[in-house]
């Protein structure tokens, strides 16, 4: 570990942060760039002091707040003043009523699509770094870093430079080009590793315990706890998009599973400061085929997850030993929710139906949120009667890969009215 | 013309829109498809009765709309219930405060990027788009059309969808695979013409004028007048994001010429409704040198604009013979502005110094304005001390070619921290 956090760590102003906790053994910490219990190598998340007594006081703040999470910073571990500090502001992005895709999926309830595409580097990662950045000017880091297969990359790197921190992002080193092109655009590090995704993790792990690594925030290692609790702002702003109402039923990707389990924190954080009605909800989670533990875990009606070798078109996905998988099976059942999986054919006509239907471009992630909607639909898994929000994560000019092939011109043809009268596209 | 406006067309409930005006000699036409004057020729433009006497309660009334273009609805030619109909909804992008560009280019008086990346397919066209949408709807067109070099044409097809149209769009048919793919994900008929954006054009204006368009808008001809309008929304957002408040100078980048004098435009209405103060502003063109027709007018004097055959980076900027050239000549000229032009490794250099100080990846077009920026104060025609607006109208996702050849990684390494030490990395 590059700091130490011990008894005589300075106490840092992260808002209402107050502690980090494990989510195994209940232990407490203090707020540091750590990310395993000490006790029993738990996961560590963290604790509030929430504000409390005074819901419409605490609503009409967030309201009067900016158009980002910065909205929420009563909510995150974030200093009180964050909004001023060089920061990407990701977040407030469009909830859209999804009316047309109602129509050919059958929902009667209201069907939405959260799509944080609009971000500023165009995935949800933007929120996750952005509050890594602010714990990591908090513990006096001056590089940001993390592991990525892309998405995570960019992000980073466009925040590190907004923020005036340093950056090194590692990635394996036979990315697609567009996406190697986003990660270094911003001109810090990029290391390429020979080796897979998992080999780059090791590698950063290796690194975070090494003198080299000191002074380095991991947004996705030693800042996990904070980088994690920026998913709660999907909770937050589905439900005042909603006007303060939680939806019936999310459907949610399953990556690591964090995204998910942050997003019921978060909604169990609404319900308990009052901000919407308590009443039940149903969380889904949504995994390609090609990558499906969670997915197979459900089914099957096991606890723990049997790690996979990935191989999916549905690459921001393809994390095939979910470190929050055994959390995410147990709030799918909890809730009465369900994870399911789609085939690389279904994410490819999945991403096409929402272009069709309402004009939103998706990322192979966002063909595998709708194609499971649709599927669990068609199981009468998923009711159709009630309000459900579906969750596209990032953009389909990252992933133009995966319907290149089957989206090209209806036609060519030279440029007179006999051509075009030929080729029989007259209304 | 597919239809025809006569005295006897019925009125269409286009909000303030009150009619049709010739830019050239002032003659009224009622509200209708048509985009040129029946007298001389000369292009129209939309006529209002726009809400006076009330400044106080109209800026109320904005900031209490929506946090789209449509929050400008009084001030559009759009119906006044234009929020609840289908349309992707553009607008209220960013307006970043760029303190890190400013330093670097030595700017004190306050420096802003307008982040038009953040809209729905991540280019300033889904403003103009939006409104055509309206305006197509209002005429009763039932397919959406437009000729393309590639934003356009994924904006059309987008917003076509979501709205409920059919679409069919031309494009050359040799444009980058990547233009392609957004082009047609959306699912309308796209068509390549075997010929040049110039070939595309004419084939779309013989189109319109026999019956197998009947029925067809094309948001970029007869449905120009309108479209245009949607650039005014840069101008409120901008004053509106800096507190209703006039910059001092805007840099805008120069394709028709369109987008500049309807900013030009929208500055003017707000200074006359009393919704910002009066005072002078100065309003910068900026080409790229591989088309620079107004740049070079405005540098010789020319009150007239001499085509050029278009060879840059930057195409989305690459009209040869734009057509409201002598408009912005005027326009820079009477606000005491300039217009200038960068080569395209300036371009690219321009790019990449707004990705590594602001985190903004934007498309060629943003490189230009940031490149012609720096040449502007570097060359003391912009002054620093004055408050500065930069416009970024595009994403560099899609321009990734024109940084690929030097944005790649820093190193490429085996995975342990002896090959980490030797790539000389460590802070």
């Amino acid at each position: 570990m590059a700091v130490q956090v011990t008894e005589n760590t300075p106490t840092v102003a992260l808002g209402p942060a107050a502690a980090l906790s494990c989510r195994e053994c209940g232990q407490r910490f203090p707020l540091g760039p750590i990310f395993a219990c000490q006790e029993c190598f738990g996961p560590l998340e963290v604790a509030y002091d929430l504000p409390s007594g005074d819901p419409e006081g605490l609503r009409k703040q967030i309201e009067a707040g900016p158009n980002n999470i910065w909205r929420y910073a009563p909510l995150l571990p974030v200093p009180t003043d964050v909004a001023d500090k060089p920061n990407l502001n990701p977040g407030f992005t469009k909830l859209v009523k999804a009316d047309n895709l109602a129509r050919e999926l059958g929902v009667t309830g209201g069907l939405y699509v959260k799509d944080d595409s609009g971000n500023p580097t165009h995935s949800f990662k933007d929120r996750v770094v952005a509050i890594a950045v602010e714990a990591a000017r908090a513990f006096g880091f001056t590089t940001l870093s993390c592991s990525s297969t892309g998405n995570l990359a960019g992000a980073v790197g466009a925040a590190a430079r907004r923020a005036g921190f340093q950056s090194c992002v590692f990635i394996p080193h036979d990315l697609e080009a567009g996406k190697v092109v986003m990660a270094a655009v911003y001109g810090g590090d990029l290391v390429g590793i020979e080796g897979n995704y998992d080999d780059v993790n090791r590698f950063c792990s290796e690194l975070i315990g090494d003198p080299l690594g000191e002074g380095w925030g991991f947004v996705n290692v030693n800042l996990r706890p904070y980088y994690g609790e920026g998913s709660k702002t999907l909770a937050y702003e589905i439900c005042e998009q909603l006007g303060w109402r939680l939806p019936d039923q999310i459907v949610i990707p399953i990556a690591s599973g964090s995204q998910l389990t942050k997003i019921d924190k978060g909604l169990k954080e609404l319900i308990a400061l009052g901000l919407v009605e308590d009443k039940p909800y149903k969380i889904f989670g949504a995994q390609a085929e090609g990558c499906s533990p969670v997915s197979a875990a459900f089914k099957a009606g096991h606890d723990v997850v049997r790690p996979q070798k990935p191989n999916t078109i549905a690459k921001s996905l393809a994390i095939g030993n979910p470190a929050d998988g055994p959390y995410v099976l147990d709030i799918a059942r909890r809730t009465g929710g369900a994870v399911d999986d789609v085939n690389d054919e279904q994410v490819v006509d999945a991403i096409k139906l929402l272009a069709r239907t309402e004009g939103i471009f998706a990322e192979t992630a966002g063909g595998v949120t709708v194609g499971v909607t649709k599927k669990l639909i068609e199981d009468g898994v998923l009711d159709p009667s009630l309000t459900t929000v579906v969750l596209n994560t990032g953009d389909g000019l990252k992933t133009l890969d995966a319907v290149a092939p089957t989206s090209g011109p209806t036609a060519t043809i030279r440029p007179n009215l006999d051509a075009f009268r030929a080729a029989g596209l007259a209304r």
